[in-house]
């Protein structure tokens, strides 16, 4: 029997994602993000509030990489959640982490995460009931320690990581559970 | 060394998001989705090509329930992602799954999957670069046998899956792997 759990995000699992951008001075920030998914093969929707310094940087360079955390630095990706790029600007810096910058957009690549998105900002979006960015992926880089043989990469070998809004937790990726457009063949 | 891997969809994970509906003779109709996401804490983004039979049946009943597809019912989950309901009428009868309606929006809850979201329609944006619908969550249902003693949802009794579109896989969530807002207070 169902009952209800209240109004709660519930959406599981979510991204754990990391949005790097310059400011004004080409001084790197980083915010978490799990509001974020694709709406095209390779285009993404970013909800961030208007207000965060990664929403101002995007406005300002057209610009943004897009990382997926990885639990060798977990302890990273979440203070880049719970820190303000606005009121701490030596944010980055305390994390030890490095950058290069993008050959393709205005923005800072992390190095110590091993997938990233190379985006450009294509739409603010704001309607009455959404605000978000619209960004386009140019290109996808990864390390090539966690590509496959097939060249794909392998989310156990990435040390993926995934956001439990329900009790607040990241968590790993498990194991396989099936392939897509093909456990449903049996009721074709 | 990072390597480019093309322009692919590249956030992991996704949601594997079952929307069902109702069509104008009450019949039901579920689609999987794996680009959805909250954008509020009680709303939600759907991007949803605008042929589709949920489209239709979201701007007719400015309703649908979305729910988290569980290992258990891989196999149907699966399915709803394969077949069309403009083309398959008898699309849900199909997988012998169950439904009843919503107490709170004109939308057929499935009975098998543990966790679901009742929402209405808010928005249909159309913008130059994105196409989605903005829902609201009324409230969220869950079985009571994949919840904690807390109240909240355990995702390993839930069956939860993720979609791995790198490798067109679904995935069972892993393990604990730390907590948010706290992971990171090494660094502050």
């Amino acid at each position: 029997m169902k009952k209800s759990i209240g109004k709660t995000a519930s959406v599981f699992p979510m991204p754990v994602l990391m949005i790097a951008t310059y400011d004004e001075n080409g001084k790197v920030d980083v915010m978490n993000a799990a509001w974020g998914m694709n709406c095209e093969m390779d285009r993404l929707t970013l909800c961030l509030s208007s207000g965060h310094k990664t929403a101002k940087n995007l406005r300002l360079n057209k610009a943004c990489t897009v990382a997926l955390a990885d639990q060798a630095h977990l302890k990273e990706a979440d203070y880049f959640g719970m820190v303000s790029g606005n009121k701490t600007p030596d944010k980055f810096e305390r994390t030890g982490l490095h950058t290069v910058k993008s050959e393709k957009v205005n923005a800072p690549i992390i190095e110590e995460f091993p997938i990233v998105m190379e985006c450009e900002l294509l739409e603010e979006v704001e309607t009455e009931h959404l605000h978000c960015f619209v960004v386009k992926v140019l290109d996808t880089l990864a390390e090539e320690s966690v590509l496959k043989e097939d060249g794909k990469p392998c989310m156990h070998k990435a040390g993926a990581v995934l956001f439990n809004q329900f009790r607040m937790t990241y968590m790993t990726a498990g194991q396989h559970a099936g392939n897509a457009w093909s456990e449903g063949k049996a009721l074709l």
